[in-house]
């Protein structure tokens, strides 16, 4: 393994165990058995680190989303869009600890904002993705033709990433996930 | 203004300037002028103190709710769900700098859900009450009967908490807050 791959380990790790906040350059470097500068080499600063760890080490929400559109006019649409609607909890759930901490931190924030735009990237990016797969269901007659696209992908995705971070703070009474997957989409697919 | 008051100002304003990681009890003590031994006298712990910060100091979402529970049955239906929807936008917006840097902290989340617990409080209230508004306006037949209520207030509080966390990260493309607010709600309220 190179040192790179070291350094994004050790920091995926040092987030998990300490947060955002305790995951310093200093006890990263010293669990990849590097210098600070040597972290330093391979990466411009701690916002470049931990984009790295949400890009590639976090389990993506672009293969559910391929599947998705791949099944486009084919199958049990209710049934994909369930599937993916779990995979998209579970993907938030996974990004909450790495991602959301980046809020407690006004200097880092600032610093992943440049970095997004400089990539043209972003997490709104699966709702487009999202928007498009619904409407082109829309064209194959399987979603009423009256819903809006981007207003339904926003609800179905923004109900994803809130029960991830809810579950964060409360046991969530009510339903389990796939039930409550199911009345979501349910929802967006009622006629 | 009491050493209370004058402690939970210093701990908003230390969290919004060095967000939650950079608002030590130090830090906020001295800017409180008082010591941190009366800090906690006040309070037993970080996570006392910033549940007082977002409890008391946050604009809450319950007036909006409450306008929106007194209307039940009468006005536009459409204008007053857009009218909160632009409210709860802006509730998450504001709240994100203080509640969502806890995820920055395993720790203080720890004792924060704690802490909810033990009130039988949380996050998840708003939704409940919004769902209880929509049934009541199935009731009075001005929302589709077949909507599932707990769902459609899961996916209208869940698109506004996304849309603000999306906003700290890029400029949002498409449709400005108030267009998003009608096309949102346009979607839950179609027949």
């Amino acid at each position: 393994m190179g040192t790179r791959e070291r350094i994004i380990d050790a920091a995926e790790q040092a987030i998990q165990e300490f947060g955002i906040s305790g995951a310093t350059t200093k006890r990263i470097a010293k669990q990849a058995a590097c210098s600070e500068a040597l972290l330093y080499k391979h990466f411009a600063g701690k916002e470049e680190l931990f984009l790295a760890v949400v890009i590639e080490r976090m389990p993506a929400l672009g293969p559910a989303l391929e599947e998705l559109r791949a099944a486009v006019g084919r199958g049990d649409l209710r049934a994909n869009l369930v599937t993916f609607t779990l995979a998209a909890l579970g993907f938030y759930t996974r990004a909450q600890g790495i991602a959301g901490g980046l809020l407690g931190d006004p200097a880092l924030i600032t610093g992943f904002r440049a970095l997004l735009a400089e990539r043209g990237s972003g997490p709104h990016v699966p709702i487009q993705v999202l928007a498009g797969v619904l409407r082109d269901e829309q064209r194959a007659g399987r979603v009423d033709a009256a819903l809006d696209a981007d207003a339904a992908a926003s609800m179905l995705m923004g109900a994803c990433f809130h029960r991830a971070n809810l579950a964060r703070f409360v046991d969530l009474p009510g339903h389990g996930d796939e039930e409550w997957a199911a009345a979501v989409v349910g929802t967006l697919l009622r006629r």
